[in-house]
């Protein structure tokens, strides 16, 4: 069912031929990807469905192989959150299902007109939206990502090569084979979904090198892992997800809204991107705002690092928690705050805080971010929040899509024009 | 003035320093670029007339350095049609100011809302167009590019780094010292527009290796340069411009319009990368069809290679000639020519003739190539036919801008948040 050509232990010595392997399932792919990518809405709604379906059906299945990754998650001694992270019960799997059922529900954006017009030829010109073709995912531990992976890439028209970590591998496959069964239940290709073995790293580097075969790579992880993708890829890749998200207090700020945003920001789910990683506070009210929200976030359980006289550290200043810590500076004043972030940012998720109609606006133009917030929480970049009713990943960079990146997002544009003979002048 | 550090006779040493150099112009770049991203629209037009005007006033050093160019071209037995790009004269001088001026005249894409609603919570968010940052372009030999790309980059509020081609460094050298006066004229940060040294192949790399300090790579020129490009950048790269072009004669096509396509198509001028470089006929007409435009080819110069008995051989089919050459295949329906173009087919431009509907539909909506032409020649993909009053180049990739690019291409978006101290739930 799933694509698994190399047993783990052959792919542990160097297999000459997971190249072609890979190859080989993209070509598959491919194929499968022109015939999704005419498929009418209805008929794509009616496969997410089936797929929710199926993922039920399968239920004990997929939690049987879910408890073998765990165990052997356990036995490498993996700490408790990622061990959260990888965990599928009954509960979750009903949530998998109804966010299949979701984006079954949101608009098709293939086929959407974005521009046209008739040339003083006469020559009738459209750009419309057409799926990108075949999507090569690259994540980490969380089961759910295959299923949501798989549900936006289909209702956009795409096939997809999943290549997930191998602590997941069993868990993956047994979705995998749900969601397969339900294509092909649907009379659609089965290999509009697979999943690439996990054993071998090679198997990334293959995947992310399939020029001509695979038209994007979306890296979703840890900065490392999205690092290596980057550096490594030959085919156009998106990057996701690194966000080292400043909470910017300025002079004027409302001290409150400022303490409720910062806690917000920071403490609400230290471990996902759009948490806050550094806190500035303006030097004009330092004396008075740094302590308060100081202890603010010590009172949450949160480890301050600097913010005395000395300051954080570089090293902190940089870094991506995840945890509950946070890095405090002190800067003077928005335009230092704005050259702080542009500097140490990562161009995730910027906030400000003030009552300063110039100075947010300044802020907001100036900043160098997917998503600038004034007076709200970091917490709000996310597809869902942002109403596009899933997300397959936040884009840190600037080409193509910027941001949460929905549906839209998956899909590229295609000029066509009609004409009756039409022929260039000299 | 024009950033030049390495002596040429230095840089063909190996040059430990030149990545730093590189890395140097492209901080310099990015400083220039924050204060452009923010520019009124009145200041960056005011700012392209400028230059318009500084490119005339320094006709005569332009004119003596391209004259240098030429001199050592021909003593290097360049080809007439390569001397033909690098050549400038008063009369392209003017056509290249009249292009700045005419930039001058777009709408500026910057600040432009792409979206914007209020969310339940009450937050109100918009997504705006903003600029990329910095733009990093290789091309090769035409000097007229150096200044197209100064006019878009500038307009779009982008900072752009150039590297051409080392024959026409003098050229280019000329020209950027007058688009620099022109900014510097207008109190604009002169470092908005750099030249990088074509004395070293390095450069390239590092430019596109160049991480955090270049936002997106937008190589210009043949495939081989392309391919290069794409292989070693790290940085977002846009694949332009490699066109092996299909013009597809359908059972039901009128044989007039048929012929007066291909020729257009192929001979208009077929050093360009919207020319057509195969045609493929259907078997049903080929007895009556293929002399018939095979002569046509052939009376307009062209030569035919295959379309007899054997057909074109395989390296013909993929090859894409830039001369007075053409591939000839039969394939039998339209679902075949479909299938011959997306394999053969480098996604650039591909043309049906037809008088019959569903075949149109078909094959616009299953040919994967950025632009479709039903009835019309391939040489319409181009910015300025489709009313882009200009293009930085033309897109073969699906990821951010797909066929001719214009002023918005060269933009990214932002999303900004406007709240009273929102916070996310729990």
């Amino acid at each position: 069912m799933s694509v698994q050509a190399p047993s783990s232990s052959a792919a542990t010595q160097q297999q000459p031929d997971l190249r072609e392997h890979v190859h080989e399932a993209a070509r598959r792919a491919r194929v499968a990807a022109r015939r999704l990518g005419s498929l009418p809405t209805a008929v794509k709604d009616r496969a997410l469905h089936a797929a929710a379906d199926e993922v039920l059906a399968h239920r004990d299945q997929i939690l049987a192989a879910n408890a073998e990754d765990l165990t052997a998650a356990r036995d490498a001694d993996t700490p408790t959150a990622m061990l959260d992270r990888l965990a599928l019960n009954s509960q979750r799997l009903d949530g998998i299902a109804a966010g299949l059922r979701q984006v079954a529900g949101l608009a098709d954006p293939v086929g959407e007109v974005m521009r046209g017009y008739t040339l003083r030829n006469g020559l009738r010109l459209r750009q419309q939206r057409v799926p990108l073709g075949v999507v090569g995912m690259i994540y980490e531990g969380r089961p759910n990502v295959t299923v949501d992976a798989f549900g936006l890439t289909l209702k956009s028209g795409n096939a997809v090569l999943l290549r997930g970590s191998s602590s997941a591998a069993k868990s993956n496959e047994a979705l995998v084979v749900a969601l397969r069964t339900a294509l092909v239940g649907e009379g659609l290709p089965a290999d509009a979904v697979q999943l690439l073995s996990a054993a071998d790293r090679a198997t990334v580097t293959h995947l992310i090198q399939a020029r001509g075969l695979v038209d994007v790579a979306i890296p979703r992880g840890g900065a490392g892992l999205i690092e290596a993708v980057v550096r490594d890829a030959q085919v156009p890749t998106i990057e996701t997800g690194v966000g080292n998200c400043h909470v910017y207090v300025h002079e004027a700020a409302d001290l409150d809204i400022a303490e409720q945003i910062l806690l917000n920001s920071k403490a609400r789910r230290p471990s996902v991107c759009n948490a806050a990683e550094t806190l500035l506070v303006d030097a004009a009210i330092a004396d008075e705002a740094m302590p308060r929200l100081r202890n603010a976030l010590q009172d949450a359980g949160v480890t301050v690092h600097g913010g005395g006289p000395d300051g954080a550290d570089e090293a902190d200043l940089r870094r991506e928690y995840l945890s509950m810590d946070i890095a405090v500076a002190v800067v003077d004043g928005v335009d230092a705050a704005i050259a702080h972030i542009n500097e140490y940012g990562t161009g995730h998720t910027e906030a400000i805080v003030t009552t300063n109609l110039a100075a947010a606006q300044r802020f907001t133009e100036q900043v160098d971010a997917a998503a600038v917030m004034v007076n709200a929480s970091t917490a709000f970049t996310d597809g869902e929040q942002f109403g596009f009713g899933a997300e397959i990943g936040i884009s840190t960079q600037k080409l193509h899509a910027r941001g949460p990146m929905g549906l839209p997002e998956l899909t590229s544009t295609k000029w066509i024009a009609w004409g009756e003979g039409h022929t260039r002048p000299a």
